[in-house]
């Protein structure tokens, strides 16, 4: 007999069902008597008790399905620590609603912050394992998150389609891409999609090189140019300054155009009189079903999260090193940011094409 | 021995390339000798004798292929009569290129405006055909244009992805879909992707019957909305306003919001304290490869025009009319616009399922 | 107050459970007391009576998901009337099973054997509405029915995948489309991808014309031809045989290879010694998520449903006709099978371009 | 100045224009002179001085294009040595065209054959690159292939076309994937669509434990069960026997039906009474547009290539080890299949979900 808790927490994505489905499905074919219980949105539902109880057909055929059945909300880490309105301790009552339900074990689908929160848990003496969902792909100790080839899929087929656009009218046009502080979505989905300018929060950007990239394109016969910016893209010239004023300054920016593509544009267009159009695709990047790499990722990270409930392995993150599902400490992990390296391999392979960052 | 002039002209969109490979097989299969005479970028390649001749190889393997390999430009109707800036007089600069190849027919691929210049050559004596292009759906005399149901696929997908992010999260989500002046692309997309309430031109919203939708489906226990907004959505109260004014109003809040949909937002958003997220598919709608629905008719529509050709029968539009390939003199339909008419079977169908229009 | 009963029979087709929505939101936004009977698996579920009371929510979330959540099975027409195994009289059955429920109405989603079915109950004195589904497209007195637009899509897709592989190895392709009887969905579906060699019942095929074909193309430097082969695809000397013998005949070939493109594909190598390659996506053409133009129709057809069962109008088919959906009476249509007229506009369309139907 | 002569051989996949792109566009942006010989149709080619010169406008805009610009053509490695029929010695021919063009480079895409003659090439002294193409994902040396994703999409759609008909119609569904030898392709396929029965050339299965994973699911309440059957799949007590034996058959079974499949779907019939159907994708697993992931990781390699190509590095095969694109000594690979460890954490992963894989 297993008793498990779900939830699933931070900002949706892809395969978020397929993975519970990879981790119930594993657990049910291996003992007698399974017990889950589904918290609904998030720790929402583990601190105030809401959660339904779900039986194996409520994972049946959502394999494909986007979203979360359990629902997901934002619940910040710093705010932890902080009596709720009602002066609730919500750690506490995280605890005592594990405990009253006898859980062997919590699985916590979610992102960095979800994973502090987690890793706290852990701290506090819960059996947790935690699995690594999101488009940003920017959790230390793993190759990579599940959902990430999802939205990169849905970014860079948005691309394609400005594409033909782009070549038709020989126009200038910016796909921005989710990503506020690390740039692997922008950098999959521009070399995916053939984007001849890639921006992201790594590698600031100097307005000047991205023009000269464009006139570059243009001497060579090719009227349209594609940029694909990550919505955390920001100017050298901001980017040198201290943390508070750098803050102030892209705050400022952000009052006065919707987001950064939308200052690029106008940069652009004032220096060189090009009509620039900007698209977003945003939460799109989150939805629709997951693509098959994903699938097979999340059914395997799943399938791996059960196994250990069964070996009674907890504390770790289920990850993919070197394309083997791996369990990782927790501790070791939680908290840290995975960013784009600006000397990694896929940006060398990138400029020796010719694609510019902007720097 | 036929020569033919091709251009396509006006907003770019899916199923430009399929529809001229229709043409020139068309033409190919039954004439001894055929030459094609590619103009590009639109007018501005006729006007400036801009061209490129074309082989069967040109149009081989390009049905699926989206954007124009011809190129296309926004050449408004309005200055055709206006020279140049070297003083050229445009539309003799285009008699005289039709005539300096002796061309048997000049078949011109575009929307409404383009259609009204098609038709000031026809009366200026050149052989023209016209085939109905647009993402819009708003040419008169024909019951589709080819492009349309491709973008309503993009759009419908792009609602399609918000649809699983919204309810995991229990939000309420804008998307805005193209169509300044008509409607038919949010209110097909609308439907199809399952919208609970669509805002188009033609019925000018209220901003309280939208927010007791959104209160409505909350009270039946769905916390999320998805609103379906044309680009063209107009508040009621400025609808009502003498046309001027009503302009005047409308710039001011594009003045301040990128979009209208961002005003929408931010009026629900006041009115109910909710968190809502604006998303704009923008040009991915025009862009891609087009659909098999649009392939077909495009193709059907390239053939019959080239049947017109072979007849030697002028100065039409090659329509789709109760499923049938017509052709429709160009006199008849130059310069009228098809909006949505609020009364029609499809807004019954809609509204009876509980579908809110806002009004 | 209203109660209705809701079954899906015959082959599986997309866009099942968009129409079923489509009546129950339509119902539902309109009376105060609904109440759904869902039969399972088609007229069984009627006759044995075997059933599931159905809410709003069970139809919330199923717009875009394939397959009925009812289940399906094909009962024959002809034995609707021939008692069970237990002497069981079927129609006294579902009579019974129709009135012991109460029901008002009974909306019954099936193709043409379930057509005459309906209309059988209608003569008994049941109301009836009877919804057009079908990937054939060959229902009388509708110009169009959903799954069919989807099954072109997947037909399209499949073909346009071999596209690549034929021009890259100059090869000749068959792949086999769905249509045992009627032509529709390979007509369409080869239009839609730029075949070479189109294959229908309703034209029977003089392999000599098939190869001539395969060598003109070519002569003309074209090294690969894709045909697009319908299941019923017949040739033209045996479809000359008196009705018995060319069944007699076609069994015979059917029991050599496994459908007609295999022996296609051998006769084209006997007479040319070039390697065919044959493909057949089978059930794919039935299944997946029914594409836009689907969900559009069907969620019209179901809300005409919605109109009809509230305004007691009772015996007909919700059908499309010249774009607006309307009643057809089921008497008028039941058992009238829609083939494709040889003579029709998109044939003439197609040959004008040099698509070879082996005639 | 650098001469470089390219060529694609072996059974067509994705993502072979895009590699060859991104080897062009990394060379094209680092020298001032670039010579490209595109070798028509795989070794023909090069044997027969077969060639057409490029320019970096031959390689714009087929990033997403399937299928290859320079055609390929399957030429057994082991006839390499054998004199065509007028006397040619290939490997000569091969040789003397390489040193006719001064080239720089052979730069080689294809699969485990083509592997086999390239090193020879190299033995023979040639300037050798070779790029990993295969949806077989079966070349030693490197953790993946580019074409096997897309692959996998396609495949892993089919599968989810025929889930929804399957769960409707509560029948038993095989799907047969690629792949003669190796099982990757139907492995991550599978796995990907929720197969419930997967069957690999290298566990050979029992069919009896098939038909007890079929009855298995029946009793728990699902009446449907899907297979995915690797072309290769082999019976236990075929397996069991000398290869001479197993070959005969094997062939023996394939005389009798078209695949596999057809055997294994006769023999649960004849067990258990179910209809089963087959569905069998075939080559369009080899066609259409490269998903993103094959586009990044063939771009990436191209791109390698061109730097070991600037570097005057050669005699390599292009890999992805450990995520990084790494060069691998071609004399170290050639000839290598790599085949599905059964024990591998993939295997273990489905079957702790209760995957059956008929062993």
């Amino acid at each position: 007999m297993v008793r498990i808790g779900l939830l699933t927490s931070g900002g949706d994505c892809q395969a978020l069902n397929a993975t519970m489905r990879g981790v119930v499905k594993g657990l049910a074919n291996n003992v007698d008597q399974l017990e889950v219980y589904g918290f609904m949105n998030g720790y929402k539902g583990l601190i105030y008790g809401d959660y339904r109880m779900l039986t194996s057909q409520d994972f049946s055929g959502i394999l494909t399905r986007g979203g979360t059945i359990l629902g997901t909300s934002r619940q910040p880490f710093k705010l932890m620590r902080t009596p709720d309105e009602n002066g609730l301790d919500k750690v506490d009552a995280m605890k005592q609603n594990y405990y009253k339900l006898r859980l062997d074990c919590l699985v916590i689908l979610g992102g960095n912050g979800t994973q502090k929160t987690a890793n706290l848990l852990r701290e506090e003496g819960l059996n947790i394992i935690h699995l690594p969902k999101t488009i940003d792909n920017d959790i230390s100790g793993t190759d990579m998150t599940f959902g990430f080839y999802s939205a990169v899929n849905i970014a860079a087929e948005a691309i394609d389609c400005i594409h033909t656009t782009a070549s038709s009218h020989n126009r200038v046009f910016i796909v921005e891409v989710m990503g506020h502080k690390v740039g692997w979505l922008t950098l999959y989905a521009g070399i995916a999609s053939g984007a001849d300018v890639i921006l992201i929060p790594e590698i600031p950007y100097d307005i000047d090189k991205i023009i000269s990239a464009i006139n570059k394109r243009k001497e060579r016969g090719s009227g349209f140019t594609i940029l694909a910016v990550a919505e955390g893209a920001i100017p050298k010239k901001i980017a040198a300054l201290p943390k508070k004023e750098m803050k102030k300054e892209m705050a400022k920016i952000l009052e006065k155009y919707p987001s950064i593509s939308y200052k690029i544009a106008e940069d652009i267009q004032k220096e060189t009189g090009l009509e620039i159009r900007v698209t977003v695709p945003g939460h799109t990047q989150r939805g629709g079903s997951p693509c098959p790499y994903d699938r097979i990722l999340s059914t395997r990270i799943g399938s791996e999260a059960a196994k250990l409930i069964l070996e009674k392995n907890f504390g770790y993150m289920v990850a993919l090193v070197n394309g083997k599902i791996k369990k990782v400490p927790l501790e070791d992990v939680a908290g840290k940011l995975k960013g784009v390296d600006p000397e990694c391999q896929e940006i060398a392979d990138a400029k020796r094409m010719g694609i510019s960052f902007g720097d």
